[in-house]
């Protein structure tokens, strides 16, 4: 049996709600071929409030030593003036993703049944988005020069490399040629950010070269967002920039039928530091510890981990559990009664899922 | 009666289709009080390719000396070798927008009569989106280093300053606080680009407190594009950056039933230079000179460049007749039919908004 270190930051708000039952899917799921041996991290807006720390180094290289990170959500409450917006974004949770080389940010959209799309059609979802994780605007360079005042002026610096954006995209392509559809669209504003558009395009190009069977296209993020609202249907692959594909990722959560649904992988495919798992949701303190929260995308964010943690056939188990278990839920029990008055809460949803892997 | 100059740019693919029906309507509304002359140029993919000329000084400063510029659309064949992105993007499109100083990148939504929403409940959508239009990424700054090499570095700056950003915060405002709602919406990514978003967030709570009657919130982009996709109702009036606001309006148009009818000011509030009107959707070659598009989102732009001239009853007569011209269309003539088996032709739907405006 093989033991993986898991680190875990339950986070804030319904984060430690959500985290607690996606461990509790993955012990189920664990079997005797694995063992996962969880180490608590405590970090988030409370610890930030409580003592001003936000990631401490050491807090970071222990981290390091993980198999893997599963990440709850983090954020404290909004407009709080104590938190500064960026400080655990830029401190914490952007921190984790640059120092850990995270650099394939997956983002998987399907329509699960029972999810209520808000589309009238929105057709047979099923895509993945690749959003570049270490570059684009999120670098955090530029600044500010005479900050408060009526001659401010504020940059961002947006940072596309070769390097950093061949080896998204090459990730993308090896995706698209496992999948059924084999198909790749480039989503970009080449036609505005012509510097930054040159290179995702050249390497788009150069890359797909290799990759003869797989069908590439091209879209502008806006004209994307218009397809996203109105055929979501006809993407397969999507490989992207660090802000467009936060856009589009929470736009693909919407009409997929809700964030609550949301998986993602923050990926070190060269596996040189630990990948993180968490829901595309923040930590909604305004539901915090009611047991109001889904759970399913922290659930279904650890099937991504147990995918990246080469377990394949115990991520799909937890998949199928989840897609069981929301099947069931819209056609009712085995005495025929369909629906429910009153909405699950977090846990009862955990150990449905659960009691389907053991 | 008042003679108005307008420079015209029919521009390429359905642009000079869907032009010639927004000049048809504004010829019919003008009655006595008013009289428009308009000055045709030729720019766009076709003049950049037969000539390699995009926007000569001279015609610039030709244009200047008009009241206003009607666009249709810009734009050659998608991957046209021959025309690099950006080209015309950078050299016509955004080159008049920065010259002729439009800070103010109007948008408005609302579900026409008989527009089919992607969405199957959208509820009743009447905002308006303020887009920056003369800052951030598209400013063009930024370059590239070692390009088309393993080790190309390709940056883009994008610059905001508290002078660009307080004059479009200050006309949204007075937008908001004309309409029943008083809503103002900021749109932007403080939690990540929190050097441009420190401006953003500064100026709308200073401007704010002269408008104690606006109710202000703020939104992620990424959130934002959730509620747009399931209750985009909700929104009133919303200002944000240029390129937010370019994904932002796109989506708009999507889930308000379409490109086809979204209009756009690119608007000089100060009028040192003149200001441009153009539907946001593009030149469509796929379909020019077919007489398949509709024209009506032009004709709409119409209405709001005879807003901008002063001449707000002629713009309220236009919208109207297109209302009425869209419910005529749902209902069925007075025999009773309704619906009709072949889609209207462009000038069909020009000559039908006209003939009810004189
Ligand atoms: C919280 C924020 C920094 C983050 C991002 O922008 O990447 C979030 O929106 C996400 O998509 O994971
Ligand atoms: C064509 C392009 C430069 C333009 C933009 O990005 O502003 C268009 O998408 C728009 O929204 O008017």
């Amino acid at each position: 049996s093989q033991t993986f270190q898991l680190a875990v930051i339950p986070g804030d708000g319904i984060g430690p709600e959500v985290t607690a039952e996606a461990l509790k899917v993955l012990e189920a799921v664990a079997g005797d071929e694995a063992k996962f041996e969880p180490t608590r991290y405590d970090l988030g807006a409370e610890r930030y409030l409580a003592t001003g720390e936000v990631l401490p180094d050491s807090v970071l290289e222990e981290i390091r030593g993980h198999d893997a990170i599963l990440l709850g959500a983090v954020g404290g409450k909004p407009g709080d003036p104590n938190l500064p917006p960026g400080i655990l974004e830029r401190g914490l949770l952007l921190k984790l993703r640059f120092e850990l080389d995270h650099y394939v940010n997956l983002r998987p959209s399907r329509i699960y049944p029972g999810a209520t799309s808000p589309l009238a059609n929105p057709g047979d979802v099923d895509f993945v988005v690749v959003r570049e994780g270490t570059e684009g605007p999120y670098v955090g360079n530029g600044g500010t020069v005479r900050a408060g005042t009526p001659a401010e002026i504020a940059t961002e610096v947006s940072i596309n490399t070769a390097f950093g954006v061949e080896r998204v995209v090459r990730d993308a392509f090896a995706r698209a040629q496992k999948r059924p559809r084999k198909k790749l669209t480039l989503v970009h504003k080449t036609n505005v950010l012509v510097h930054a558009g040159q290179v995702w395009s050249r390497l788009v190009a150069e890359v797909g070269r290799e990759y003869a069977d797989v069908t590439v296209d091209y879209l502008h993020v806006d004209a994307a967002t218009i397809f996203l609202a109105t055929d979501p249907a006809r993407f397969d692959v999507i490989v992207t920039d660090n802000l467009f594909g936060d856009i589009l990722t929470d736009l693909a959560a919407a009409v997929t039928g809700g964030i609550g649904l949301a998986a993602s992988g923050n990926v070190n495919p060269d596996r040189t530091a630990p990948s993180m798992f968490e829901p595309v949701h923040g930590s909604a303190p305004d539901i915090a510890g009611q047991q109001k929260a889904d759970p399913t995308a922290a659930i279904l964010s650890a099937a991504l981990l147990l995918e990246h943690l080469g377990l394949d056939a115990k991520a799909r188990a937890v998949e199928q559990a989840v897609v069981d278990e929301l099947a069931a839920r819209v056609t009712g029990g085995e005495d025929g009664t369909t629906g429910r008055s009153t909405p699950l809460r977090t846990a009862e949803i955990g150990d449905a899922v659960a009691a389907r892997l053991t």
